[in-house]
């Protein structure tokens, strides 16, 4: 994956000769490449390693560029006249997407000029892009996208796929995802042997779809040392400390991460409410700020924005369509510990040896 | 279903002859029949219609029930010997459960001498003894289980169902979860118009399930004049003011209930240790008290403790196994309103009269 190529050299530090390139879709989110510019510009000045690939109106991208100092020679930008646009279905951009901003920070990913691509963009069209462009990695059948979910744990984050690249998932898939999601968490949130679990209805053995059932089996036979499998999870344990990866078909699992969206949302506003409610609270929120703002951190969206595409030849990064700078730093920083951890490689290797551990005779 | 029984004539009130008889399995929860009891107690004081037919050990029930004056002369107590554990698998239950204080609760509206039965007992053994002693409903397959969820709604609560008495659903279940569930919207939440919603991952056309599509157009002939149908919603719709009844299958609902109340709690306890963070942020604690009890009320579970068997020949409130007194009499509320309006007629007629809507040439 870190072929160069010959037209395109990727941004290397000029220095040391290495350094971590990103591609940079910067034309697909809803608030524009002003927005986009002012993450890259925020992760620029924490990760001296990061260059960037940026795609997107040349004319536009170079002053924005140009503005910002920690940017300095850290980007190439090539010119992409096309954006894809929010409403834009998945099937037309498969048709007329070349020449798009979107397709042109893939294939800087599939020409190994740089590690991991970040787009903004409309999810489901920059899943059926990955798909055509970067080809899915040899024995999965089924790509995931896997999110971040506030949690009790110490890294302060749990991961659960699939959450929506697709809405079925059979036995087969449901074990790609545990190997993709461990290794994920390895790799992106520095755990060692993450504990994975299958999310289901109820942890009896009676209860749940026969998928599940040959799902269980299969990733209790995988989990060979490199993570734990802690078997049937519930929703209840999506922010839990009992388990790391909670593994799901895309529906069930789009369906859970909105529904927490939405709690998280409600109970914020009930609270806003509550504190703007009398003179009395309105003075106890005043006095609280600092404690408020402390946990406004820990459950901010924006900490865990990034949706990861598994499952392909190559690392996607997909941010919220609504991300601002602080948003799309922190897709950025993800893309970056990401491409620092050869992440792709090792979790092409995983794939490959759990799924012969699962599905040998007797075990492994 | 008001048919008085011989034997046992049900314990309406001497004055008037009228009165609300709710059948209470007191043994079922985790907190034992003393926490029942006390809930009951707090229902007879608010309601002075409210007459109860208690069933479980009778040595035990006549001493606590002697001792709460609001119960005075408004209880017949019915002995069982037995109790379904929370750990019973509902097969067992199934073969032994003759005796027990459940399937005593459930015979009392079997043999409408109760409107409607209220267990704080295991879910899975509930549903199947009420399947097998109540019948379902002519005209539907799979019974469902509805919960009320916390929303910005004027009525405070949207209805979800079914949240886990079946993993699987087909388009016909649909079209008798919305039917039941505008139902109870109007019977339980005083809705004259209930608006009701299929829960998918997107609102585009493209999107979804092959039977979401399916029943998406049922729905939509089924909706003539009883209820509106406003089309796909998605999880973070679970607490918005565009829908009151949201329409999924048990697996999908499960795991949504369970992510929505596991997601609330973990941002109660954030706010926990907020506010324990410092000398400053407890003073303002104390300053918020009032706003914050107030919040706390808005999503406490207790207030919305009661899911509810629908599409049986009987109306069945599961409240929490771990309800507390005002969880139990949270429950015996939304039963009484439910038992009043004559809620298990009304819902049989519309399941009939929107089934033949659905399914007949050109809609009506």
């Amino acid at each position: 994956m870190t072929v160069e190529h010959a037209t395109n050299p990727a941004p290397r530090d000029p220095d040391t000769g290495v350094g971590v390139v990103i591609s940079i879709d910067a034309m697909g989110g809803d608030r524009g490449p002003a927005v986009v510019v002012a993450g890259m510009a925020e992760s620029a000045e924490k990760n001296p390693e990061i260059r960037f690939i940026v795609h997107g109106d040349e004319s536009v991208l170079s002053g924005l560029i140009a503005r910002r100092r920690s940017l300095a020679g850290r980007c190439d930008i090539r010119h992409a006249a096309g954006t894809v646009t929010m409403d834009d279905k998945p099937s037309q951009v498969l048709r007329k997407g070349e020449g798009t901003s979107m397709w042109s920070a893939l294939e800087s990913v599939k020409q190994g000029e740089a590690q991991v691509a970040v787009s903004c963009g409309n999810t489901g069209a920059l899943m059926a892009l990955s798909m055509m462009r970067l080809r899915k990695l040899p024995g999965v059948n089924r790509p995931a996208i896997a999110c971040l979910w506030p949690s009790r744990n110490p890294q302060g984050f749990n991961i659960m796929l699939d959450v929506g690249a697709d809405i079925r998932a059979d036995a087969h898939d449901l074990l790609q995802y545990a190997l993709m999601g461990a290794s994920y968490a390895r790799n992106g949130l520095g755990l060692e042997r993450p504990r994975v679990g299958l999310l289901n209805v109820g942890t009896e053995e009676h209860k749940g779809r026969a998928e599940l059932k040959q799902a269980h089996e299969m990733i209790e036979k995988a989990a060979n040392g490199s993570f734990d499998y802690i078997g049937f999870v519930e929703g209840g344990d999506l922010p839990s400390a009992r388990v790391d990866v909670i593994v799901t078909d895309g529906f069930t699992g789009n369906v859970a991460l909105k529904t927490g969206e939405g709690t998280a949302k409600l109970v914020g506003d009930f609270l806003k409410d509550a504190f703007s409610n009398s003179i009395m609270s309105k003075f106890a929120a005043i006095l609280a700020m600092t404690s408020l703002k402390r946990l406004q951190k820990r459950i901010d969206p924006r900490r865990v924005n990034g949706g990861i595409f598994l499952g392909l030849n190559g690392t996607v990064v997909k941010s919220h369509g609504s991300a601002d700078a602080t948003g799309v730093s922190a897709a950025i920083k993800l893309a970056f510990t990401l491409a620092q951890s050869g992440f792709q490689d090792r979790l092409a290797a995983r794939v490959a040896q759990g799924t012969a551990a699962a599905t040998a005779e007797g075990g492994a």
